[in-house]
This record gives C-alpha cells, structure tokens and sequence, in this order.
C-alpha cells in the first residue's frame, strides 16, 4: 500500500511558500498506516500535473493533491482531472449551497468566479469543504483513489481529518503496519552515536530501521519496525527498545519525539510551574514556541524581549555596571536576565538569551553566532556560551531550542 | 533549460522535518534564471531514489539534490550515485583535511564513520564543503548535470551560493529570461480582484502569467513573464505594470514582494523609528518576526509579552478596571497595551495583540479565534477586532501579520 502527494502551484517551486502542508499529511498518514513513499511538487503546468499523476497512480495505490483549486486563472488541478479522468464539468447545488452559507456568514457577495467553483468534475465523490469555496474531490480508478484537496492549510488539515483520512482507512486495509519510535539522545555526535550502536544495528532484524536526525545538541534516534502481524510486532520493537536503553543509559534526554518545547510544557504541567523569558538575540522565538503549545497559558506567564540594553535595565532590572563591565554577551547578563525575568514575571523558572546573531556586530573574541544561555529555577542557575555559526536564522533556531532543552534539564536534575 | 530538485529522507515523507530546503533553492535558482520545474522527495530506499534521478534526468538538464549523505547507515544517496554513474569509491586526502581542520577548530575526535565521509565516488567533480565533514558531489553526464549536496541547511545554503550556483552560470546560459512582478493588493478577496482583473488578464500576452496569492489580509499578485530577449522584456513588462497600477489605484500596499515585517522594518529605517510589540495571544511572534531581519536592533527596541493578565498589569501598566471591565480580549486593553508599550519601551510606535487563540477559552460572544489588534504611533491610534477562525497556529500566525501590516498601514497614512 503506497501512497504519494502531489502538491501543485509556481509558488511552491519558486520558493514563495514553502510546502508545510505535504510533511503535516506525511506525519497523519503515517500514524494511521499510509505511509508516504513519493512526494512531487509540479507548477501550474497542465502537462506537468497529468505527467506527475499518471506517474503517481501507475506507482501507489492512493495519490493525495493538494493546491491549484482555486477561483482563478492559474489554478488547473480542476480541468486537469477532466482531461486525466475523461470527465465533464456540472454545476452541483449542494456545493454551491456550501458556497452560499460560507458568504452569507461573513457577509460577502458572491460573484461569477466563486460561483464556478461550485462546477465539479462529474467522474468524482465530491466531498463538500465547510471551511471554503473549493469543494474537496475524489476519484477511483481500476481500484486506486486520487483526491483533491485545496491548498490552503486549514481547509485541507479539515478535510483530511474529518473526510480523507477517515474514507481511506474504510477503502484500504493498509496491511502495513509501521511502527516508528524515537528517542532524544544527548551527549553524542550523529557519527558517534552510530559508531555506538554499530552492533545494535547489525543485529536488526531486515524489517527494522534506524534513522540519525541530529539537532540543536541532540540526536533524534528513530527505530522503525514494518511489518505485517502488528502483535508480533509489538514484542520485537519492545525488545529492541530495552536493549537500546541499555546501550543509551544516562544519554536519552526524552522518550518521546516531541519538540522541546512541548516536552518543556508538559514538565511544567507535571510539577505545577510557572515560566518566563527575557530574550535578546532569539528575539521572542522562545516565547513564541513555547506559546505555540496549546494550554500554554497554565503554564506561561510572560517574556520580556530585551533588545535594547536600555530595556534590559529598565524593564528587566539588570545593573548597569554587569552591562558596562562585561558586555550585553555575557555570563553576568545573562544569569541576571534569567534571575530577573522570574521576579519581574512572577514565575517559577526562566529562560535567557544574549548573543550576537549577526550579520553584523561580531568582534574578534565574541564573534557573530556566540549565544549566552541562562536556565533559572528558584536559585538554581545554569549557563553556558554556544556557538552556533553565522547564519543569523540558524542561531535563532538553534539558541531558542537549546535554551529550551537547558531548562527541561535543570527541571530533570 | 529545466532544472530540478530531488530532496532525499524518509524524515521529509513521514513529516518529522518540513523541506525548507527546496523552497529556498527554488528561489535562488529562479532570480538566477535558473527555474525549478520540478519537485521530488523520496526516502532512505536506493530504488526510489534511482528512479527520481532517472527521472529528472531524463526531463531536466540540471539536476540536484539534497539530504542523505551524513555519516550514518541510513543515509544512502553517495551508494546510489555509484550505481547510478557506474562509479567506485576513493579516499579524497583533500576532502579529509578538510575534515581534520574541522574537528581540531571545534576540539572533536575523528572517528572511522567521519573518516569515511572522505571516500568519495570517482565519477564526479569533488566540491569542498567547510561547513561541515560531507562534501557536495557534481556530477556530468552528456551535457546534463546532477549535483549531491548536504540535507544541512547551513552547509547546503553555504555550497548553492559560493559554488553550485557560480558553476551552473558558467556551465550553462539558460537562454530563458524570467521576470516576477508581485504586488501586494489589499482590499479585495481573491476572487474580486481576478473579476477586476479579467480584462486585463486576456490582454496578456501568451508569455505573461498572473498568479493571485492570498495571504492575512493581502493578496500578493505575481506577474510573470518568460521570454528569450532579455531587453524587449522589460520594456513590455514596464508597460503591464503601469496598466495594472491604473487599475488597482489605492489599493497597492506594497510594489516589493517581502514579508511584511521586512517591509514594515523599512519604512521603520526610512523614518527614524523605533518600535516595540505588547503581545498576548501571539506570544511574541510578532516579536520574533520582526527580529529575523538583519539590522532589526537599529529600530527594534523589544517587547512585553503579556500572556498573563497580571504582566499586562504590572509590566505593562495597563489599568486592572480597564480588564475588569472589559476583559483581556477588548478594544480598551488592546489599545492600553499599546499606547502602554510606547512608553515601558520608550519607542515611536507599537502593536499590540490581544485574542483567544484556543483550542479553549472561547466564549459565546468571544469565540475562538477572535483577536483584537491596535497599532499606535504617536497619538495614532488603530484597532481592529478579526475572526481568525478554529485553529490555534493559523490564528497566531494570520494575526501576526495582520498586526505588522497594520503598523505598515498606519505609517504610511
């Protein structure tokens, strides 16, 4: 059982938008048993997307669209599907129905080109999309199913929740069961960890995978086991997974293969804290992260975003002289932004940034991509210097995770 | 001349890492003269991979890709470009230094799968990677190229522009000259700008593509031209354009195609202005956003994420009858946040957030998804109430935006 996704749209090959929605609908449909082999992007070429689906359905059993159904022009995925699938447009009431209610709530006029949304192939199910114009449509073929979704995120996450996901898993048994489990590993390289389960790898049986995907100072380890009997799979990943402890004793950060800041968030949870951040150089990603957590605000009290020196004084509290004396990038200021922001927010533990994410404002000893981190819990303090390279957005990314793994630590001790 | 990009990982398909990777390629290649066509991502299975490269090769005359040559067991992309061009593995004493180098700077040990990292396939020109142990691959084959690169990013952006680009200009003229032209349009859905662009829209000449991209708010509207003749290109674009402004008079927010806090950063330097954010349910997004541009520390002075209600208070200053009265998602606190951020910052002018980003905390009159912005300048004072709908993540992101481009809006007027 393979399944692929084309996404469609100029945008997606030019680099104007950048394709979250195929890795959103690979991680769903893996967890539900359709894992995702093959993925193509196509522009807004005819010919390209008949290429790319004749492709797609000649290899997998269910191919997924997503994009270039819109009202306009450059949109082609509809008429390119009658041409593949030899069908003919008709105008659906029900559709234009949704189309209505959709307009009429938010008080818009209709007018022709959201009309002619309401035409659908006549080859297809179609699947009606409550949270757009763009009806949702399926089609079937010598027993392979295509279907074509909008390409805007939340109509798309919609119908593959409530509509796609729940219409494949009644027409497949997939017979492939998948299980992926992955472990934080910290202390290690990608290539010394490797070198470290070299015999453990050996010993896998053919069915089982292990995958390195090394980030911010941690390497997430993936096991995958596929197979088909899911019970007897069960026992042999269990198996492996204790042996794989053995191995990894005192290096496994988190069992789970969550971004830190959810792991953050249920640490929290768990012992009844509250967190704050001050930041410089990360400049609120923290903050944003660990807002992206929904439930959040059991949790999370505030941030102070310090990029002026001024507003580390004034809002934060931080001495003068600790600025004067040893910079804005140093252990001094950061420990004493960490220490502040849990008075100044009222919170239980925080997080501080100061670094230098460039371009500019690197000098010889504390060059672009140096990043002082504080993690503070009551009195308890931890700080460290990074240096994360010289890429402004790689620092951010890199100094945001790792202050967030050094608090999840500090709260782990 | 057709380009294409294979990224390699089963991490892409199953949705563990979202492919940023390409889209940035993408826009490289495309102002380079260099058009992307073509998309593909395949996991760790040498078959799938050697069919993605025949494939591409057989379609395109630039081929390249990324992912799969780290140091470990499942990456398998140097093996399967063995196969591929029939090559044999050497040992590269240059690409070892190079790795030597590497390990003393950062005081690590090479171990035998690093020093592998050096064997490299005998059928390619070996480009030197000193961002990290694996070096990039280019390959020729009858006039066709094909060019292996990290997954990494930091070392796959470092490799596209100081080498494979300069490569490709010298190896190939593409003979194609492409121009983009986006315009941010505010004011109409995308829809009602497609019907008061339709006449406009069929005087195009064959070689000329409007594209309507909606995004918070805005739609970006893409004018695209294709053409052999570099110079009688521009003078017919000029030409597009001047009819499009007369038609969309008072309605263009922007003549750039940039993220709206690059924009907003601008106008921020053009003036001489400062400005903060006081953030609640966007958590300090807005923040993080305006941060991500270069040079932000010379008008960006920080924040107040205020996601307790007591920050609002005591950080803040906003009054506790005001949130009383009205409650934290209100036009009153919405618009204390920001004229209260000005002064806790000392900046010129301010966004300020204030909403239920959900999934709970909705109430009947304030449902999820409704967030109250304010812009303030001065005096000047915007606000605004938006229905962002169900999803937490869009909710956060769409308000975002909005806020910046309100700001945008405001300083402008």
């Amino acid at each position: 059982m393979n399944t692929e996704i084309i996404t469609i749209g100029d945008e997606l090959l030019i680099g104007q938008v950048v394709d979250t929605n195929s890795a959103w609908m690979g991680e769903q449909l893996e967890k539900e048993g359709f894992p995702v082999v093959w993925k193509t992007t196509v522009g807004d070429v005819g010919e390209h997307l008949l290429e790319a689906i004749d492709k797609a359905l000649s290899r997998s059993q269910i191919v997924l669209l997503t994009g270039g159904i819109g009202p306009t022009k450059d949109d082609i995925t509809r008429d390119t599907l009658c041409r593949y699938f030899n069908s003919e447009l008709h105008f659906s009431e029900e559709v234009y129905a949704d189309i209505k209610r959709l307009f009429e709530h938010s008080g818009r006029k209709i007018n022709t080109l959201t009309r002619n949304q309401a035409m659908v192939p006549d080859a297809c199910t179609v699947i009606r999309n409550y949270a757009g114009t763009a009806p949702c449509t399926w089609f079937e073929r010598e027993g392979r199913v295509l279907v074509s979704m909008p390409g805007v995120p939340i109509e798309m996450k919609w119908l593959m929740m409530n509509e796609v996901i729940p219409r494949l898993k009644s027409a497949f048994h997939s017979g492939v069961y998948i299980h992926h489990h992955t472990l934080w590993v910290e202390g290690y390289s990608e290539s010394e960890l490797a070198l470290a389960l070299k015999d453990f790898e050996m010993q896998l049986p053919s069915y089982m995978k292990l995958a390195y995907l090394p980030q911010a100072g941690v390497v997430r380890l993936r096991l995958s086991a596929f197979t088909g009997n899911d019970g007897e799979l069960s026992d042999v990943i269990a198996g492996q997974h204790v042996h794989l402890h053995r191995l990894l004793a005192g290096h496994i950060l988190s069992e789970e293969d969550r971004a830190p800041e959810e792991m953050l968030g249920r640490k929290l949870l768990e012992q009844g804290l509250t967190v704050g951040t001050a930041e410089s150089c990360t400049g609120g990603r923290i903050a944003s992260l660990i807002t992206s957590i929904p439930g959040s605000s059991h949790y999370y009290k505030g941030s102070v975003i310090a990029y002026a020196n001024d507003v580390k004084c004034r809002v934060l509290g931080v001495k003068r002289q600790a600025l004067r004396s040893y910079g804005a990038v140093s252990r001094q200021v950061v420990e004493q932004m960490a220490m502040k922001a849990i008075r100044t927010l009222e919170c239980d533990c925080a997080i501080a940034t100061s670094g230098i994410a460039g371009p500019d404002g690197g000098t010889p000893d504390k060059p672009v991509g140096t990043v002082w981190i504080a993690a503070a819990y009551g009195e308890q303090l931890l700080s460290t210097c990074y240096q994360f390279g010289t890429l402004r957005e790689m620092t951010i990314v890199r100094a945001s995770n790792t202050a967030l793994i050094m608090l999840l630590r500090l709260l782990n001790e």
